[in-house]
């Protein structure tokens, strides 16, 4: 096998790798199954029982209470910003949106065509490079709906919005899920493609409240009701078993890590470190607002497009690969997620410090 | 490792052996890059030349018209039951259905939300065990919608139907695609879940004509328009990254094994074999109507609920499994996809004969 490189990939990310070694081995047969686990039966009692354990614990990380349901759905976090308001804004609602990136921009754009959309927070005069501290709510909201960490621009919110009690509170953790510890009590509904922090792309978690599945759409397709999903146990048609099968493998890593608690300590170290550098650094410059750093993405920039270009090869000469930032900040970003190695950043600073030698700033 | 047993579930279905080793060889790192196939980037070169292997492979094997676009969608078949209606039936609009079983019905009960449905046939009257010879038509439906094969009950097209020219075909190929050859230019678009014949679940293929994309609906959101995965090639946002993969793979092994064609050959000797013991059986009874039997789904009863269980068990004992039929047939389903080898349908028949022998009919 090749020797593993360090992937800065903002998603598909790193995964753990006992938990790829474990998958790996379960593929030609899962256990003593004689069945791999790509062909068991999602009604089988084997899929089963790796469905009821992979919800427990969720259950047990997050201390999710029993008046939410965690249920396993394909399509994308992308499919949830138009099932939500498809199920929960009638046409004379407003639902407030809290715009810090191109994510929650699309989930507001589709939610307009459901319903009323009031903007109550926005970054975009400054390329969503901060989370905005004053938030204007509306009246009366069917629901508040916010994306904890911004991918593409490196923020992420420090603490939860807090719009009125009773108000449905709607969080997109797609690229922090489980990276801190998260109150799930204060939120009716979360989701989060797996595909960062939790497994392979394939799979949207959402942990909804009851009240929330019971006052959905009834008049729209049952696929999209989450009652259908609730009631089903996630297998009212072929979930993405595989997906699942490796999101539990990656929840039981977190748990033998020591939990949230010890992930976000793991996190900010590693996030602490590259940030110091380049606080320290005449070259790199972080492009997020030193208070709304995310510890998930770290995007920098040179200034020169050149030299970023340069430094990405560089990098990669040295085993780092995906430091390429997206196109609409440019220059770099190091996605360190839960399971990327506080090694890969060392490599990465070490290779951001030899690199500013050759490069030194006039 | 366990030795591998003989699979027969209906989906997640059995896999070829060397898909499932590639795939397993490629967990840690995929070929050379030094990072896992669940972890590449679906913006990296690497998985970018999956995606075009892959629809080439699919391309090659039905030769596929240049007017036809290959999407690769989450969420499973069952969200194209709503996704077709949405872009392709106005409200004002008939479209007209085959209802060939539970699957049938579930698409057209969606598409009823969206605008007309004529049921141009129906085999409900004897439990969906046959296919409808007589099919009446709407004087001008937006589409026809069929099921070419029928999971549970056994049954499948033995040809497709043949609307009037210009009249869109869509069909719902989740359980027989690319078992035998397929007239991709008879039809307007194409959908299969992937977990029976064309790898895990997780993915659902998409085979779209141009002018069916163009048509779609525009007022939907982005998701659920056609046109965005198009004009994205299947990346607008994070595929099912691992299962189109793994499809990959399984279109390698069918043009290994000599391509649709000889899949067909394969899998028709095949079911011959088991419908020929069925019909010599005393004890054993298939469901289906003899001229409407699937090459994919064998369904059978002794007659007696007692004995069917009690020879679910007396199978498993020997080494197979999945044979327990579903709960709106009962009996035995034996689902012998293109990878399920020949010698687990010899294994079949000669433990139907040992039990017959040690059960005989009075």
């Amino acid at each position: 096998m090749a020797q593993r490189i360090f992937n800065f990939s903002a998603g598909p990310a790193v995964l753990p790798v006992p938990v790829l070694e474990e998958a790996r081995d379960n593929l030609l047969s899962l256990g003593s199954t004689g069945i791999g686990i790509l062909e068991h039966s999602h009604r089988g009692k084997a899929f089963i029982k790796i469905l009821e354990e992979t919800e427990a614990r969720f259950r047990e990380l997050a201390s999710i209470p029993a008046n939410y349901k965690i249920l396993f759905l394909g399509g994308g976090a992308s499919t949830q910003f138009y099932q939500i308001p498809m199920n929960l804004l009638g046409k004379a609602d407003t639902a407030d949106y809290l715009i810090t990136g191109s994510w929650a921009e699309k989930a507001s754009k589709d939610a307009k065509r459901f319903g009323k959309v009031h903007i109550a927070a926005s970054s975009q005069d400054r390329n969503f490079s901060y989370i905005p501290d004053t938030v204007t709510y509306s009246d009366a909201p069917a629901y508040v709906h916010y994306t904890s960490n911004n991918t593409l621009f490196g923020t992420q919110f420090q603490s939860d919005p807090t719009p009125a009690a009773n108000v449905p509170l709607i969080c997109d953790t797609s690229s922090d899920m489980f990276s801190r510890p998260i109150d799930v009590s204060k939120h009716a509904l979360i989701y989060s493609g797996a595909q960062k922090n939790l497994g392979p792309a394939g799979v949207t978690v959402v942990i909804i409240r009851d009240d929330m599945i019971a006052k959905g759409a009834v008049d729209i397709p049952a696929m999209l009701q989450y009652r259908t999903h609730a009631e089903n146990d996630s297998c009212y048609n072929t979930p993405p078993c595989f997906s699942i099968y490796v999101v539990g493998l990656v929840l039981k890593w977190i748990q033998s890590q020591g939990g949230l608690a010890a992930m976000a300590t793991h996190n900010e170290a590693k996030a602490g470190k590259l940030y110091d550098a380049l606080d320290k650094s005449k070259l790199f410059k972080p492009t997020a607002a030193k208070t709304s750093r995310s510890r998930m993405n770290v995007t920098f920039v040179t200034g020169n497009e050149d030299l970023d270009s340069k430094f990405v090869t560089f990098a990669k000469e040295r085993g780092m690969d995906g430091l390429k930032g997206h196109r609409s900040v440019g220059g770099m970003r190091a996605s360190i997620y839960n399971a990327f190695p506080p090694e890969g950043v060392d490599a990465l600073v070490a290779a951001m410090a030899e690199f500013e030698a050759a490069n030194p700033v006039a």
